[in-house]
């Protein structure tokens, strides 16, 4: 029998992270299930970034950068960000963007594995990561790119491989590589591991220390919920920081940035992360965010999280049989907060549930993606949006040539 | 005779950009010398950014990368730029550090100058521009960077040459480089020249194109008053944007960001000098404080900056004779708009200043920085700093332990 709405708020109830939705700024009409994208704003944001502004900024000026701790604040956010995903406090620094800081930490790779040349990463991965890793191959130095398909990575392997650079859950599929193996594999074979968190921190329990990770970055914008377009994050083990040498050497990773010499000597531990000064709005922005994780433990998250994809699965399929294909895998263990469908029309289908105030996204060429973070979305919101999909494909709706003409919308 | 502060007075009176600096929030007791490091809080910023948060983040999520332009902010921002430092509006955009910025037009220029592969520099440049080139000769592709004094630049400008990476206002002395000649000089060799427009633009009248400058980048930070650690901008100019490759390639500068697809391939025009997701919150800040400038033309505000730190230099050689070192170029047309001088006590007159809530700065080893940003800066302001140095000077406050003990605050 499949489960009724009342059924889910009762679930809702009895959930002892339902009340953190309330933190959020959701609007009451809608449902996002598109955290995976953007995450929605926690209530108490608009605030902090206010007082940073007006007073820090507009009062106190220049002082604000020792008085009120800017300078701090790119190691007090990375220490916050390591809690979430298995690393120590000096391991994780937040700065630049995903894509910057893979920049960073595949040249470093290169460094801490003289005479390997090859980095090895898989085709689909997130794009931007390709593009970088096309990016730093094309500046010479005799590095070389292999790009290879999911099952052929282990094979890909070999002693020339200085990295294995992948994302920990597919922003599309939402598949969840297994870690600890692949970066297991990637050890015997004498490369580093370098994993993309963009899709997975703040929405599963990752240990990148139990795991063996060596490098890491990921987004602050996701599931961290740190605004468009906010910081991002990268983390070093502790064992490769003294040989860590990344070439976006900018002055706030110096040793010693005030005395301004001309020489660039590295600082210690995880501050040689950073480059160019750091972005103090986006990243008050994002600190006050990390607050909510204060508040739940990441096992919850994922537990609830797993809960709502296996929910939104089972009830798609109860209500709408046989018309969709399910790109995400169906254990839950081996999906992110993500669920993939796929549709001929799925940009049509999209594009009607939005109009109904239901907000996944579509990716090409027919995949339909739904998030559920964890800390906003509740089990009737799951329940509610399968009911409208079934009305969208009921109706017809997405039939209707205004929405299928529309220009992508991504 | 000195001028009074009653002549400093009338002179605010009559200045017709006096009424700007009530569209700032510089604190009544306050006499704010140091917007070349951080420029003042203009005061419509923070509800821009508060609206960009509530609504467009907090209700309207996703769909404002669309609906509120986000997407499209690093260009917008850039064509307003574009317009304080002779560009054309779409040779110019907005995005990243002044750091990761230079790394990419240093990089695209050795790829515009095939078989060339030395970049020349002076000594005593911005720390960061020397760090990010060391960092990009240290990545191989055998780069070679030659940091040579001042006054060997010219002499530097052999046919290994690819780029001449110069500050056009240094920003220790304040002075100003022939941009001009020099990019004329660089040129003759066969070498593209690079301009870091950190501090001066904003500040001076720049005018890239009448120059022939080739690429540039710049800080939004200082005289733009985009607040701190604000997004930085880069220019390439029209005539080499189809030859315009930078390595850090991200997907944000791809012809097709959203056809995910697993090769790169640069956008058309400058949208190509894009890395990552865009930060917007840091953006939006950084586009509504660029509306001040609306209500200034360039030519007008360099000429209050000239005369403003031409009366603080008349000022402090009459009440403080023989007390300082000038570090700036007398003559206001080779100065930007700050003024340094140098005293081996530097530190803590400055500390004493500070106390005074006379805001400057102090670069090692013993200059006292003094930004005169004319958006925000009048002449009795100018006045009544001189005012306070030579009551510092006079009462020896300075030499108070309390203010040398403390920990360099830079």
């Amino acid at each position: 029998m499949t489960i009724s709405r009342s059924d889910c708020v009762t679930m809702d109830a009895g959930d002892p992270l339902g009340s953190l939705k309330a933190r959020f700024t959701v609007p009451k009409h809608v449902i996002y299930l598109d955290g995976n994208s953007l995450g929605a704003l926690p209530r108490h944001v608009p605030e902090r970034v206010q007082h940073t502004i007006k007073s820090e900024w507009g009062q106190d000026l220049i002082r604000s950068w020792n008085s009120a701790g800017w300078i701090d604040l790119p190691s007090r956010v990375g220490g916050r960000i390591a809690r979430l995903i298995g690393a120590a406090g000096d391991e994780v620094i937040a700065a630049d963007s995903t894509s910057v800081n893979l920049f960073k930490v595949a040249a470093a790779a290169l460094a801490l594995r003289p005479g390997r040349r090859v980095i090895v990463s898989e085709a689909g991965n997130f794009p931007t990561d390709l593009y970088m890793l096309q990016g730093l191959a094309a500046l010479g130095g005799a590095v070389e790119l292999r790009v290879v398909a999911p099952e052929d990575i282990e094979a890909a392997l070999s002693d020339e491989v200085a990295a294995l650079v992948l994302t920990h859950v597919h922003y599309k599929s939402g598949r969840v590589h297994d870690m600890a193996r692949l970066t297991a594999k990637a050890h015997e074979a004498g490369a580093l591991a370098i994993w993309d968190l963009s899709h997975s921190a703040g929405a599963i329990d990752i240990d990148l220390n139990r795991d063996g990770a060596d490098l890491a970055i990921g987004c602050g914008y996701k599931y961290l919920n740190g605004g468009p377009g906010a910081p991002a994050f990268l983390f070093v083990a502790k064992r490769h920081q003294q040989g860590f040498h990344q070439p976006l050497s900018g002055w706030m990773g110096h040793a010693a940035p005030f005395d301004f010499v001309d020489d660039y000597a590295p600082a210690e531990g995880i501050a040689r992360g950073l480059c160019g000064t750091p972005n103090i709005l986006s990243l008050v922005a994002l600190d006050a965010a990390l607050d909510v994780f204060d508040h739940a433990a990441m096992g919850a998250l994922r537990a609830k999280s797993m809960a709502l994809g296996d929910l939104f699965i089972e009830l798609v399929e109860a209500r709408c049989p046989g018309v969709f294909g399910l790109l995400s895998p169906r254990a839950a263990v081996d999906r992110g907060s993500q669920v993939s469908l796929t549709h001929g029309e799925g940009y049509a289908i999209m594009q009607a549930l939005i109009a109904r105030h239901v907000i996944g996204d579509f990716r090409a060429p027919d995949v339909l993606r739904f998030g559920f973070a964890p800390l906003y979305v509740g089990f009737a919101d799951v329940w509610d949006a399968v009911d409208h999909l079934a009305a969208v494909m009921a109706s017809g709706a997405w039939r209707d040539a205004a929405f299928a003409a529309r220009a992508a919308v991504t």
